[in-house]
């Protein structure tokens, strides 16, 4: 099979192949899908200004995330339900990442164990998102075998206490029909078809900023705050103890029309870039983004969206390839922007666009 | 029969069902229709900032409206003729409003007497939009039935000094054609079918501010005025003894390219939210521009044309839907932007989008 | 025949009814045309702010121009070979003009003489357009024959030195085949079909400031200067004596890029509008346009190519009709925007549009 | 053979001559082609304020460039690969050029021989674009040779250490077929048939400022640095010996979201416009873009594409006439702009455009 030459072929492959139920739950975005084009579109609209005669025979992609060097700075986005796109689901996906170089960070609504996911690869860098479940005894149980194989942190998602508004799903009646194929809800004791409303309920609305130190403190691993769009919120995660926040909307799948991440991330760089490692999601689809991010302060994007086109069109071979992609985007642009070093890029290389 | 799903499907099937000439009487505006888009435009060139970790197990939408507390912040704006829309008219909306809990503002144009329409839901909340006619008999013996039938406040268009130019209405040849079944241009002798620039004329184009505290003298009740759309007018508004005003450009039905809404709205509440009532209608199609409405200092929203929608295209049920879809939207908004009580949004949850 | 019933639909009727040749000469513009089409977007992004609960029973629509009151600030501009859109030509648009009540300005390429033009509509009031020719007894011979005529004011065009680049004409190959009918050309020794190049060449490119001075005092007329884009050049004209300017790109004809009337037309006004009468031209389609022109300080606006749709799709009566629509609709605009005298609009009335 | 009358014209009739893997090796960009677009985009985001009753009789488009008078500010870019657009290849550009009065500036990408180059017009003006190969004896060799073949100047492009990444090309699977009809190529010891990938890769990826000196010094011509987008690069070119710099973004074929050349210009005239001379390129398209380069500071511009599509669709006969066309243009341009000596154009001829 010949894979796709370009993220944007892939997502068109990714359209034919999957079914209208899947495709809409993967692509969809809230209401009228407002942040989810934005989410794009806000990376276009900040312009490179790209530095000469500088010698770029070397480009080093690599940051630091948690205090330790990392390949890139390109992160898989936690995603649900990787076996909606491929057989393997999150096993091709930890062993794309691994092969790609780049860290790996497992759904709370994977399709595979937290152990098998590990076991997939094995020497891979990776995290864990985890949805805190109204049941606690079940997301405690994911936190501990995260711990137990390997993960380093723990991402938690903080913008989904209700679900999000998602019409494509209604339309489409989209149902997780096979739930015993995911661990964390068949712990939830749910043995049925479930729609994205009911999974929804299983998560607890009533969380609040203590609840942050309580799961650094239960796990002993550092905890990442995701779904961060304010400087207020990114000071309240770095007083409650976060090693890091994501500055993310939740791939624009939950309330629509709040800000981009791009728009959102140079307020939160200013509020907390220098004490905790911040890292930015949503719309990342070109290696120029990456730059982008970086130079308005993120140690690192996630992904998520791109690696399930690679999935669909391609399994573990698409997804691998789709980072192989953007990584020698992000390569390419750090060269033709004069900053061959990553962990250079400061804030003198980007400014508003003309065009937008 | 099944109802739409959303608010948009609605629209599509009440286009679908109405005749030419209902149909671009109710979607059609003034002029080139740039108002009547930019309604919509406006809330979508907001940002909402959403705040996390706050406990949303419970959202409490209520809002206070002349110095009571109302379910909700969603009000059925005054629209003429619902018995164009469906057979039972005002008598359907009235049900409708009563059964979603939301206060209906019954219009001077509707298709069913105003001890009728408060018959249809007696226990409703219920307020009486008024033209005042050059007749003023007409318009007395209105505000006197309203009075009497539990009609809490009058909603004083003023607006419509003479009719906007519609030209869907010019090219369809549009006539009210029953006119005896509008009780209150029957009771301004007219006896043929009637265009809209002939109804525009019953319309008395002289009233001035003083006109407000006589009204508000004589009928005991509190006067919202109803198309105000500068800081000078809500002033004189409030200085004329208004209750309340309704930031409005009559669904940009009345001169084309003024100020819609939205972007009127922070200016009145400048001036006059710290002392009486304000409310925003035009353009509000989801919770999120509720929620928007609210942030920006507006204590209620008025929603015209999607009701109408809903008469169309599934009658008492398809209003009443409409109106559980917005109110569930706007309390998904509320929990996804973390300001769980309505009453408690305040400009901090919003912003200029940088989208627009 | 039944006239259409908008401005946009006799646009529509005349695009059917014209050759493609004069279609083009009279629609297009320069270059790529983004000027043309800026002078009607320019416009639209202006919005009003209407003030309400004034009494509109009387709308009082007219303006002073050169110390005269009109009954509209509405003028019929001058645009060339009138015969191409009609067989009547200009005889047809001077009578249409004095039903309307409008001021006529009769350009130096009409395709019917100054006596002509005059004798048909002998009451109506009118001004002369000049282009001041290489040969200069043709103009002046023109400006003793509209002062003989009754003309009480020349507007000289000072926009065209060169022909604009007009690329519909160049591939339209359009000429002006008989140029005996225009009696300007016919007068300047050209007996052979002229392409609007060898037109352009007729005229003086040579002209500066001090011709003001001496065309005002050998025409014993006051002198508009029209094709002004700066407060520099109104001021320049007001310094040597211009009664004066007319706001105008042309149409967008000349210069493509080049500033809107809309958008040139506030810094004139802050440089001479207390001293000269301020005209506009360009782009107006609405009653609103003609609102927010005087709210901005315009004394005037010259209105151009719906003339011609109106005499192309409806000879005399449709060129009447169009300039009633527009009027008809400056009434409502005063009436809706609560400032029913137009000579009291000011920029209170107006701001620059959210929408823009 | 009837060419086509406009510049677009020749873009439509070029691409309908050409092959899908010249054609979008020509008219393709790096990435989403967002700056591609808007190097056209970003001009006409620039209006033009004219003044008028300026005796334009005399139109001078003349310029000074090295300290030498030059007919007109309009200089052939250099674009590679002529041969493919057309037999004669660079042979029909050079007398194209000359025949127009126009320098040209051969690329060391050429399918002639420098030396043949310059004999095709032995009279021209004439500057040649050097890329700086791994194999120095290559690039050596060709600013020895154009030193010896009566070139001017050495144009040395600084913003291609490594290849762009342009998907048009990875999809037509592009090569350079012949590659030995690259005299520079073949110098290089490329025997196959060559991507563009393997051309950017004979490139030295390690220029750094002191080489611009050094250029200077060995080959004793002054040395233009193009690529150039900001203040602090321009800078650097001037105090490194630059005799001028070129605000270019290749075309948008190097790294996409860079700056427009149109948009990057002011800043660099005001850094270094007083110092050496400023040239722009970047989609120029029109004669009212020359005036707007040179009203922002500066000297001349470069055409590429447009000469292309010339020679595709006319031979040397269309390269011409492209040229021609934009000359009359910017003649046209200036006189309507009320500014006929094209030296004496500045800022106030220009402004933001109220449309962009």
């Amino acid at each position: 099979m010949e894979l796709p030459a370009t993220l944007a072929d892939f997502e068109r492959a990714a359209a034919e192949r999957l079914d209208k139920g899947p495709l809409g739950y993967y692509a969809g975005g809230a209401g009228d899908e407002i942040t989810l084009r934005d989410n794009e579109e806000a990376w276009r609209r900040i312009a490179i200004r790209p530095r000469v005669m500088v010698d770029v025979s070397v480009v080093d992609p690599r940051t630091t995330l948690l205090g330790r060097s990392r390949s890139s700075p390109v992160i898989v986005a936690p995603t649900a339900f990787h076996r909606l796109a491929d057989a393997d689901g999150e096993l091709a996906t930890a062993r794309a990442a691994a092969s790609a170089g780049t860290l790996f960070c497992l759904s709370s609504l994977a399709t595979t164990g937290v152990a098998e996911a590990a076991a997939a690869a094995p020497d891979s860098e990776r995290w864990f998102q985890l949805y805190v479940f109204r049941d606690r005894a079940v997301s405690d149980a994911m936190v501990a075998a995260a711990r137990e194989n390997g993960f380093e942190a723990i991402v938690l998602t903080v913008d989904l206490p209700v679900l999000g508004i998602r019409e494509r799903d209604v339309r489409s009646g989209f149902v997780i029909a096979e739930t015993t194929a995911i661990p964390s809800v068949r712990a939830a004791k749910y043995e049925k078809a479930l729609s994205m409303l009911e999974v929804g309920e299983l998560i607890d609305p009533t969380l609040t900023w203590p609840d942050v130190e309580r799961f650094a403190d239960q796990s002993g691993l550092p905890v990442l705050v995701k779904g961060v769009l304010t400087a207020e919120d990114a000071r309240l995660a770095a007083e409650h103890g976060a090693a890091g926040v994501v500055v993310s909307n939740h791939g624009g799948r939950q309330l629509d029309t709040v800000l981009s991440g791009a728009d959102a991330l140079p307020a939160v760089v200013d509020e907390v870039g220098g004490e905790i490692d911040v890292i930015v999601d949503g719309g990342i689809r070109r290696g120029t983004d990456v730059l982008k991010a970086l130079a308005l302060g993120a140690r690192a994007v996630m992904v998520g969206r791109p690696i399930l086109w690679g999935l669909a069109a391609g399994g573990q071979a698409g997804a691998q390839k789709v980072l192989e992609l953007l990584l020698a985007e992000f390569d390419n642009a750090l060269a033709l922007a004069g900053v061959p070093a990553a962990a250079a890029l400061d804030r003198a290389s980007v400014q508003r666009a003309p065009w937008a």
